[in-house]
């Protein structure tokens, strides 16, 4: 295990040993912090665009985006399966170091455990970051309000898409590619031109459906969204169809969700747009019945002009999609 | 998902919804933070003293408390198999909150995923910590002179029987309980009591000798100990020499090893067996040979009046004791 650690995990981070525990100096004026862990399954671990590497350091560095903090420090927990090929490890190291540096992340601590072949999926990784959120930005159901406008930054389905074709060994042309990717910097960009971000969230599990019903939930207003005008590309639109999915309900790595007042709603959906994570950034839905904080209904107004309620996924989900 | 997170995660945890990402108001005048992270693959998952939730808890607050931090704030994991019993995970949950109870930290995020039936074993569980590290305190091998004396905070090699045990089938009289204990009472004692105090750090897997070994090995120093002053139960006495096994090696779960000045050795020994988990704490042994920083040997002084070299564990240690 320190053989291990010493030859791999370590030079990959760039930590003489794996920490078990960092002491980090802090800048002065931090008054908020933001702290966030997720355990990662995916499977298989080798999809289009990505692996469970940069999925690991992307989706906590979007996690602590969201909210509206810089992320600063990451830790990295991996459950390994006996017999878990070396070279694979490697691989998604590398990959994870790669996706630090790329998000402005450091990887402070890690810890190591083996299990008996049988006994887990090859490898299982947590990863957990804290980030300073700065004392004027607020984010949360409470800001919204009747006429606040939904904004989604790219394409939706990718992820769900890429995994879910590795698995089941299609091959589109061209591939679906995860969309996994560290949404620090679109953020920053967002915050920096307007204050009028309510709240944001990152549509991965479940989908921009499962996120839109959790923001309409968690704020009692209803949520009202156009079919015509939710990004998706082709691929996706053709994989959905063959599979029989809505792209509604597939989770992506690399998108995000924000409530943000009518007034900044489109030109900050313009400004997204120069940045290469906003380049497809829509306004596609509005924000109605606030005013008795009773609703949490989400509504799709379709194509053909129809409307269709829009809920959580019931039963299963797709399984071990992150 | 929705409904096991809101009906089982959330109440046990005190959160409305599991939070994907906390923002946490910070005290001012923090200058370091501790950030840890450990996943827990403990198995089996119950065992004579304790169970995977308080251990996952106590685990993390020591790997903080440690390096001299106050924790403040912990985020859990869970990685659940299919089929995994509710019932059981009920209880994990709610020695989980015990324990943070307890230690006077607070859960403020976590995270589920369940994997398919046969790809995992049951329940694993990532903790992850941060904490404040007062201004007066540096931890770290460098602190390290000759003289230096070695304290050991109570009982080795209990947490290991315990899990063997029960791993085997194995019924002790009195039975061995596993240690599992939040160290950080201890700790904020023993750093009032004395700043002679230059490194610590708790003996989990590879048990006393492993950490010693990293001790010697990041100081650059010599460590010898006395066999005759090692703390040892006399169940676990017996259950090693039944097992074949050298308490040395085996892993605890609520002592600490601490390496202090020589003038603060014996006064600091005393006022920790005020505490309930320094009762049996004892000065094993000393620092030799700092000089040219190029030693880090661990040498046991035996019964006998022999000597024995004191190696990290070649080869298997004893596997998911933790």
């Amino acid at each position: 295990m320190h053989q291990l650690v010493r030859e791999h995990f370590s030079p990959a981070f760039d930590m003489k040993e794996l920490n078990d525990s960092a002491v980090i100096d802090f800048v002065e004026g931090i008054h908020k912090l933001a702290f966030t862990t997720d355990s990662y399954v995916v499977s298989p671990l080798f999809f289009p665009g990505g692996n469970i590497g940069d999925l690991a350091v992307n989706g906590t560095v979007n996690d602590l985006s969201v909210v509206g903090a810089r992320p600063l420090y990451l830790t990295a927990g991996f459950i390994i399966e006996e017999g878990f090929p070396l070279g694979d490890l490697k691989l998604v190291l590398s990959s994870m170091a790669q996706a630090a540096h790329t998000a402005g992340i450091r990887i402070v601590a890690g810890d190591t455990k083996v299990v008996d072949r049988g006994k887990g999926d090859g490898l299982f990784i947590n990863t957990s970051g804290i980030g300073a959120v700065p004392d004027n930005i607020y984010f949360g159901p409470r800001n919204i309000r009747t006429g606040d406008r939904i904004i989604i930054s790219g394409l939706m389905g990718n992820h769900g898409v890429a995994v879910l074709s590795e698995r089941n060994g299609l091959a589109f042309n061209p591939p679906v590619l995860s969309d996994t990717a560290p949404l620090n910097g679109l953020v920053k960009l967002m915050t920096r031109f307007t204050g009028g971000i309510k709240m944001m969230r990152d549509p991965t599990r479940g989908g921009v459906a499962t996120t839109l019903k959790e923001i309409a939930m968690e704020s009692g207003c209803c949520i009202t969204i156009m079919e015509n005008m939710l990004p998706v590309s082709g691929g996706v639109k053709g994989a959905c169809d063959l599979l029989g999915l809505d792209p509604l309900y597939i989770a992506n790595e690399g998108i995000l969700i924000a409530v943000v007042s009518p007034d900044a709603a489109d030109s900050l959906a313009g400004e997204m747009r120069a940045h290469p994570l906003g380049k497809d950034a829509a306004v596609i839905g509005e924000v109605t019945g606030c005013e008795e904080r009773s609703g949490g209904m989400v509504v799709l107004k379709t194509l053909i002009g129809g409307t269709r309620i829009v809920d959580m996924l019931a039963g299963e989900q797709l399984p071990r999609i992150c």
